[in-house]
């Protein structure tokens, strides 16, 4: 083991060729954020050809003998220094890129093109059977890619990995039926209590500018830093990153009906933007730069857009401010009122409309399926017909059709198993680390409930945000909250909040 | 020389090099306009190091053995095919990035990255002597590059040739020895009469949505096509071309006390634009893809700007509508004073806001000086006394001080030498270029008189822009117009145009 300033010097040529793959991967990201926001209708087919061979170029930097060299001299670091976490997650990266070989990678690349549109085309139809042949070659190729970066207990394990470090199914599996003991008899309850249609106030008329203008107050106050981002529209709300702290991007969109969509993805966007800007500047162009998984992530724009942005405390705050902007819609609805219809449960059809209570049976049925299609209990052509059972099972909804059911989600046509999984892995990780932070700062409620959000942000930037991507997920909960991601927590408060609200 | 298909096939390698290069040449485009546009502040140290990392595999990809080895492969294709041009370009990009060596590449680039602060330092205090030790090193560069480069007769022919392919400095001197011995006398003449203050009506309140939306109508009808590029605000007004004509983006900014600067940027911008998306769209991803220097490039947008958007035709059509967006300022101002404010000729001691008439003078200047430093004649130190010399004696004005004078422009301190005869060389093209589509189509004029654009457009399209780089600007100006470039037609122009201004 080589410690201290030799070791740093040791490592600098891996240091650099790391730097370089970052800066192609930003500029990646640069593009990827113009052609969602400005890109005129025309950049299309030359848009498509740049990401293309910047994808390339990093993936053949990052594959190449040179990389693997480098890696090969980095030896040992000091065990807990930044220096042995780069050198992991630069040899986790290389090993994941170099086990699939470039036939397998290709025919994959291939197949997702080819289903993304067949997708859109199934979907428009609402026709499965113009989707399901896509869908049984993707596994065919998710199945094989499990297999070559290996496992030990199950080939989702492989998946999972991708998007949540060292997360297992077997951990998974013990969540979800725990949510789904707990969930599915709360959801009957509520469904069976008489339809106040609490949410009616959020739709009328919301001017777009005032919509935006007071979504920046909050996240400025939340501690989204404009100096180092900004925030445009694009069809899709989403939170980007270009190769440090420096440049975090966010997005949205404003719907002059509906006063949600707009408010809140905005406070879920900055929850992961504040997230990126906070990370240790330091980590700029490393491999420890920017969050250190989907899960993690998702925790922090759950925590912003759900535990702070649909609290008593935050619009006891915010609400007289809300009121005024929009007298015409909001006058007349007291705080009460309004608490309540942000909080509507109504269970639904589609995911990106659920409530914070029902959407992670919408997860738990995708999980329970992928793991079915993956083990080959079940084949794409039974798939529709098993959405439905399970929607109606969980949820008591069935589809009105195949469009609004099992084809209403991308993630599959674009080959991406093990996913769905990180959003309610945020959602547990959410009030796990707020509650830790609420135990470190007692006053954080009453803070809120002020506008203030100081210490909590102080709390999650000194034990999350700063962090990056160096210590893996399980670690970082486990250094921030004392105990490692457990779902007790999230159950609890889901049973005091929803059954404060609908009286259970 | 291989034929058709099989020719095609031996170039296809080639050729995906070369388009792969171009991605990542556009990706640069992409993240520089970004960087101008709506990059946060805190983008600066990342965006830079982004930027340097992609020319540098841009540069390596160039210079590499490999694109040595397919050029050589690529023989000799079809004299006058697409294909021989594609070679050609790729061969002289190829050639003029290896003679360099990789010290003197280095060199220049970190002269120029110290010059530009010590530029603006040096400006700030008007202090020439911070910035002169800094341009006695980067002639010292340039002088070595132009050996290496090559030239016939003169050194300065290497390094204009970077901006001006096959342009040549003795043909330069006899166009500027022409204008000089036209313009001085004019301008002498015109300094004598009694000062009219004609622009006078350009300064006052112009709101500035009004004046965009008025040069979004204009640049329409000129053909700019916004479903093929965009129109944002930067501190300086530029064109960008991100990889072939479907995605050509101008910027411009706006002065709510002043018409003048958007509304000729905007005109001007929207000329480089058109010729941009008029460039045959097979040429994307090649050599051939984009104009094909700077001079012919500056023909398009001064032919707009001048000879379209400053002419009394243009403005019968226009005016009354701009006149109606603006009452106030224009409400009491007749179509003649108008035309007379916007070609006020007066001798000013700032190129970037001189008229079309005295403009010359000062690219004049630049050229003569450019000279005397790269032979030797004249001293770093010496080069603010020759400077002021010159303006008194082409403009008979003397710069109040050096950060006004010799020290108003960035080109030297970024290494530009050779690039601001391409000014005036546009200038010279875009009336050759007019009177040969005028010749052609002789209702130009009277369609201008009715805003239309059509035959002019048509004209320029089939003869300059769909042709992209595939000829070398000589042979695409004597195959659009039938002669070589030529000054004539530009000096009878000007002579007749401010003749009839200014009665002389």
């Amino acid at each position: 083991m080589v410690t201290g300033e030799a070791q740093n010097q040791a490592l600098r040529p891996l240091k650099d060729r790391l730097a370089i793959l970052s800066d192609v991967r930003a500029a990646s990201a640069v593009l990827g954020w113009d052609q969602q926001t400005y890109m005129p209708p025309g950049g299309v087919a030359a848009r498509a050809e740049q990401l293309a061979t910047l994808g390339r170029l990093a993936h053949e930097m990052l594959v190449s003998d040179e990389t693997g060299t480098l890696l090969d001299a980095a030896g040992d670091p000091d065990p807990g220094s930044e220096d042995a976490a780069i050198v992991r997650l630069a040899r986790r990266d290389y090993e994941r890129a170099t086990k699939l070989p470039a036939r397998l990678v290709a025919e994959t690349s291939r197949a997702s093109s080819l289903a993304q549109p067949a997708w859109e085309e199934s979907r428009a139809a609402s026709d499965w059977s113009l989707f399901a042949p896509h869908l049984e070659k993707i596994l065919e190729l998710q199945r094989e890619t499990a297999g070559y970066l290996g496992y030990e207990d199950h080939p989702y394990d492989a998946l999972l990995d991708l998007y949540e470090p060292q997360a297992k199914t077997a951990w998974l599996h013990g969540v979800f039926e725990e949510l789904r003991a707990a969930l599915v008899p709360m959801i009957r309850e509520i469904s069976a209590l008489p339809d106040e249609d609490r949410s009616r106030p959020l739709y009328g008329s919301y001017d777009e500018a005032e919509q935006e203008r007071f979504g920046r107050e909050v996240i400025s106050a939340f501690g989204y830093d404009w100096t180092r981002g900004r925030q445009d529209r694009a069809v899709h709300p989403f939170c980007t990153v270009f190769g440090g702290p420096g440049d975090v991007r966010i997005t949205t969109r404003f719907d002059p009906g509906w006063l949600s969509p707009a408010l809140f993805a905005t406070f879920h966007e900055a929850g992961h933007a504040t997230y990126e800007q906070n990370v240790d500047p330091s980590y700029a162009r490393t491999p420890l730069a920017g969050g250190v998984s989907m899960g993690v992530h998702e925790s922090q724009s759950r925590l912003w857009e759900n535990l702070v942005g649909r609290s008593r405390a935050f619009w006891s705050f915010y609400y007289p401010g809300l009121q005024k902007t929009f007298p015409e819609t909001l006058g007349a609805v007291n705080p009460e009122a309004f608490y309540r219809a942000i909080n509507e449960v109504r269970p639904s059809e589609i995911r990106v409309e659920a409530d914070e209570l029902t959407y992670n049976l919408h997860i738990l049925l995708r999980f329970e399926l992928e793991l079915d299609l993956l083990e080959g209990n079940l084949s794409a052509s039974e798939l529709p017909a098993a959405w439905n059972a399970r929607m109606e099972e969980y949820l008591g909804v069935t589809p009105e059709n195949d469009a609004k059911g099992v084809l209403q989600d991308v993630h599959w046509a674009a080959g991406l198993f093990g996913y769905f999984p990180t959003y309610t892995i945020g959602n547990v990780l959410a009030v796990q680390l707020y509650e830790a932070a609420v135990e470190a700062h007692p006053d954080i409620p009453e803070e809120i409930g002020r506008g203030e959000f100081g210490a909590l942000r102080g709390w999650l930037r000194e034990n999350v945000h700063r962090h990056g991507s160096r210590y893996d997920p399980d670690e970082l909960i486990e250094r921030a909250t004392g105990r490692p991601p457990d779902a007790t927590p999230y159950l609890s408060y889901l049973k005091a909040k929803f059954g404060d609200l609908y009286g259970l």
